[in-house]
């Protein structure tokens, strides 16, 4: 029997708070977790930034990539004909579940802004690189790891495999808004995942997944999750805003590396960052609490910006907010620009705007090009309609693309004289000026 | 009005996933919540090696200290009659709560045992040495800051306050319980929280809390919960395994340190934990990330013991583990340190043994002068009996101290070469020999 | 002290799996729960018919009424400021909220339907006649029994009390959607109930309730949950068929008795509701169970359309539906209607088409004289915005009225005989026409 | 292929708010489900008295049969290797979960005590009687009814099966506790069930099932749930006293009726249980709500204890308590009685003692004939190991009958001035003694 095929002598179980227990049958499944690779992800928290607004979020990646194998799993051994797909197919998209997100690197996104990094093409270099994911994937054939990282990265020939893990209603989806509802404790996440996986159908042009008429209330409730998670959660303006502070202490380390400033450790893991020259190995060695430890450090850093900026993200003195206008507040932010200059704060780092934006449905336009593939309804009589023409609910959030924008700014430095006070009367009144428009 | 009786203009809530909402509405505890020490709490996991079992498990200490400021607000401010305690005694109760596991470091239960710390006294150092902490406590006046340590160290005058805090039945034990059992999805934690704070009196003779005889069942399933609990998460044999090599990693670094060892890179925020030499600003220093980021670079340290123990810890190759009666396995343990010696497989670092050992519940014992006070229950009739006379479930763990003691090492030695294969099979005989015994 | 003001040595508690605990201080409403009419509502099914569908349902209006009081209690002494109303305000407020669903009769829906009785009407009735509730309510003073009257019938001059128990966010719906999510088992009427309560404010016209901004996707949230209960549970086709036989068991009897016919049993206790002559003692000893007797003997009446209807309704064997479009099927219905007829199958009672309906949303429409007042949200700029403004969302589904018609017939007259082969034959392909439309 | 294989051509469910979804595959398990004899049970409370004190509690038996199917077909198809039972044991199995407690009638407790009927009888009789469920079953052959039976009255050959539905662990207890639980919103009774699912073996001797060593814990903890729900819920003295009316009720109409007494409407369907002549028609017509139209009734029936006491009922007017000592408290009896007869008030009816025991949990004892049997471990060394010679805490439980005395009596009475002054004096002074003892 081969190694694909390789059942472990008796089930192992994983004790999960959101799925009850994540099942593990194939030997491969139990090779993969027990990675290096796989057991980094222990130290890249799911939710970056968050735990500062919603303190009890302080899960990890690893805790997440357990749940999306399994939601896979249970559509896949559970819900889905046996004969949908081939026992290569089923162990390839189980593998792809556990391992989407093995390229996430610390607080990927404003990392990846400052460092120019991808955590796709990542994910990708440790599929098919030097690896351990590699070499136990290898056991299932030279080809093996190519095949899982096409489903990763959408190249697959079975789409159905594909929008499994990765589409508007997929399983990395379903876990994590489950997970992050369970752990930040608001319970707008929550949906009837256990009816969703029963009305889940392979569509029959073999292009995705589709949905059983009887089941449209329960993706309805699903995309109402999804919608409301990122108003309350994801774009939480106070999670942005340590979010902000982590962009511009990297901004700023960065900055000052390439000015040849002298840091008094040596920050070697984050060396080939600032030169945006990057092994797989050096990638690999980053994670959370590296990080975590040069900010530690840089808070004794003689230069003034990264020494507070690394303190202000350690005790969380967040910068605080105004809604921003870009097409009508342009005047706005330069006169604080001007304000902040003058009292020789560096609006490069203190004076902050945060773009936010989600599409929380994407409806299907006919002939564009671009877009995500619309959810479709299966109804009674067999023809497929895309949901939002029998939802008005979802009409009413499909295809509109939600920004919100910020600025942030230090308004402790207004209140303690470290702006001096007749600047600071003049910042206090504008800011006064635009919020009572 | 003084800064003690200070209220917010308007209450704050944080979102919890235990207890729904945490409720601020005294400045100080805003004001303490933002200190640096108490946000360094968000960097000291609750539960230490535990997520290496129970994936969920990765909640800070930050999170328990909020949860546990929340039962005591809601016992004083509830539960309790008004004139129970004065305001002072009140708010003085309240900070306690909060700050009881200041002093915490990294994985303190390894940590203590190699560098001989205790954070019991960081708390006390935390509270009236040179911190923002007690500069917030002292704007409640000179003594406020010893005050509230106080009630930490249980000198208090009122030992019902004291009592709320630190007993057998106290918030701290009720938040963990609740908390632990939520982020490991164990359902043996849960308990009736709301009952038992209904039935919650404080004591006649002004020396802790009683139960209304009406609550004695929901303190049974407390006790019960607190049993399960141990037994099924906190002395997990798989957790006390990463617990296991934690400590060898101290241990061995600190020997190195001691031995003169060069490190490639210079430890230096553990280096006063080596000399045993710690100032309190060095304590404050250190961190789960800080521990983790040496942990990472001891990986590649050319001494092999440290390297090997460090990439065990980071990948989860852990020691497997066999029962051992210390009463009788003396002879098994000399045998097994013979066959690794002649393997040069150092025993210190590779043969360990390690005991748990809890007591669920200290009964009375009319005359001893140490133990635990029992928990007493307030009959229909005024007396107070103590619980253990009234239920045979609290007598059956009464008094009786659980003892798990168990042998570790790696398996993988054996079975991987890194133990010559005759040695090998010496070893694995000798253990099949004691298992079938 | 007068009897309004009275409070209870010690607080009672009913346990309550919605609400935890159902908390009683006012001596009065002690008292009012102890009536023989408030105690009748233990025998009154809250959701008549779905529990044939989802059988968890079997709760009663007893369960519901507490729930609502409960939480209007919530709202009124922990969620309001202490002096939003008076304590004769107070008092009337929860009186009303206990007692809104007194006048409810068993299987309300087609009962009123078929005797022309108003559950409403009974309501004034029960707490302005000669009842035990009265005689409570007459302790708090002459004109006590009226006051709690005009909040039920919205004439009480402070309309923010008569909204707090009837409007599109109140707390009759709070309860009845979140309790019949808990007993239905369907998660989709789950909301934050906590969270609503804490931005709920008393309207500063004077006029009802407001929502703090930050609240708005909390009552999104709620909006949702009603959509979703309405759709899924309350109008769900299968109950719809139990309320359809409901109906025409209690036509068939009223016409039988109006023709004369003589019933095996004298039906005592439902013959004021045929003749239409009904006293509020009548009214009063009408219960579930007494409907139930009379169903359970009238299955051997001679009479084959009133005994075939009760069997089915005791046994559950239910009627079938199609959909149906009013505007475009009368020649359907005609059709069908010609082949019962011919097949000696009355169609009166056994081709039924039923409507339901619901507006989940009321929009405000300028000028309209008529409709449900909007939910306002209270702006940060102190603003009053009305909420489908500000929510696409519940723009989506405001206003639009959601209509449902079904015509329901014997499947099985069809198959087992009862109706002619041939005849079926002509019926089957008619249905199956219309289907494949 | 026969019946008993027969399959749905696509599976059903129920929604159920304890287990999720029952699931329903097998074309008998859905066609028993329909007969009148299983629809019956949805008019028969699981609960009898108890939604007096819990009002949540008002679920039906329907509710938990289906329940106790699921858990079955859980263990059946998911938990146990495919060849543990012949397709015929597992549809046997599986109809007997599902009409174990077919024979129960309303309030079985207190009918059976005062009509000497049995509800275990009556469930053999509509297995193998004159019945739907008969004509269903016999499908499966001729012997299939017996077959079903005998799973029930515990004479099947195979054990395992007999004791996966009635045994110290089995499904009945795991469904009821969970349920009850749910319902009455008590949180004691939950408990594990899937993990104690995942280790739970069928008996290598085939009689019975055993529990893995690993979830010890587990089951632990159900037996704990179990001893709370007992001591919290199901003797909870309210409920109790509820279930005294009902007794007293029945006993009374009996005594009427054989003293020759007139009712003012003929009882019809009570009759035959007067007479203690009944015929299996006569059993399946009663269900709760004739017997409450009956108690409905005789509220104004002439009969001043008849009417006094349903009317107490139906307004939850109940009796008081007192604890009662059998052993010692005869005088105390003696002299309660003599004060009621001298004021007229009927002790038969109005001074009740009533008992409550139950054993927790039944110890093996070695040579005893009777007793249940016990729950045995499967420890890694492969042997069986009787549950309590492990658990400290089941050990505290086991083989020990906990009893609970009380007296029942209308304190009303005494305060109303039903009894005359003096004598009432006399009566609270004496229970007033007996408290203080």
């Amino acid at each position: 029997m081969s190694y694909l095929e390789q059942k472990m002598p008796e089930g192992k179980v994983f004790k999960d708070p959101v799925h009850g227990l994540v099942h593990v049958g194939d030997q491969i499944i139990w090779d993969l977790i027990a990675t290096s690779e796989f057991q980094r992800l222990r130290r890249i928290r799911q939710l970056g930034t968050t735990s500062l607004t919603f303190h009890g979020a302080e899960h990890s990646r690893f805790n997440h990539s357990l749940g999306v194998y399994e939601i896979v799993r249970e559509i896949l051994d559970i819900t889905f004909a046996e004969d949908t797909f081939t026992p290569l197919e089923r162990i390839t998209a189980l593998c792809a579940a556990l391992l989407h997100d093995l390229g996430h690197g610390p607080f990927s996104h404003a990392f990846e802004k400052v460092f120019h990094t991808d955590h796709e093409e990542f994910t990708q270099s440790i599929l098919t690189g030097n690896t351990e994911v590699r070499s136990v994937l290898l056991r299932g054939g030279r080809e093996f790891p190519f095949l899982v990282a096409s489903v990763i990265n959408k190249t697959h020939p079975n789409q159905t495999l594909v929008k499994l893990i990765s589409s508007q209603l997929d399983a990395d989806r379903m876990d994590y808004l489950l997970r992050d509802a369970y752990y930040t404790g608001v319970s707008y996440g929550k949906f009837d995942l256990e009816r969703i996986l029963r009305v889940l159908r392979p569509s029959p042009d073999g292009n995705g997944v589709i949905i059983k008429e009887s089941g449209m209330h329960a993706v309805e409730d699903y995309l109402m999750s999804r919608y409301q998670m990122y108003q309350q959660v994801y774009f939480h303006p106070v999670s942005r805003s340590g979010e902000v502070l982590l962009w511009k202490i990297l901004d700023r380390a960065k900055s000052l590396y390439q000015a040849g400033y002298e840091f008094s450790v040596n920050p070697s893991q984050v060396l080939p960052f600032f030169e945006e020259d990057i092994t797989l190995d050096e990638y690999l060695a980053l994670d959370d609490s590296i990080l975590m430890f040069y900010f530690s450090i840089w808070q004794n850093e003689k230069d003034k910006i990264l020494s507070d900026l690394c303190n202000r993200f350690l005790t969380r003195r967040l910068l605080s907010y105004v809604d921003y206008e870009p097409s009508s507040d342009q005047d706005f932010y330069n006169q604080m620009k001007g304000l902040f200059e003058k009292a020789e704060v560096d609006p490069a780092y203190y004076l902050v705007i945060d773009y936010s934006s989600d599409l929380p449905y994407d409806l299907y336009k006919p002939g564009a090009s671009t877009g995500k593939s619309p959810i479709q309804l299966l109804m009674r009589n067999g023809e497929l309609h895309e949901l939002s023409t029998e939802s008005p609910i979802v009409e009413s959030i499909g295809g509109k693309i939600r920004t919100d924008v910020k600025l942030y700014f230090p308004l402790d430095f207004i209140e303690n004289g470290r702006i001096p006070a007749e600047i600071a009367k003049e910042i206090v009144t504008l800011i006064h000026k635009k919020e009572v428009q």
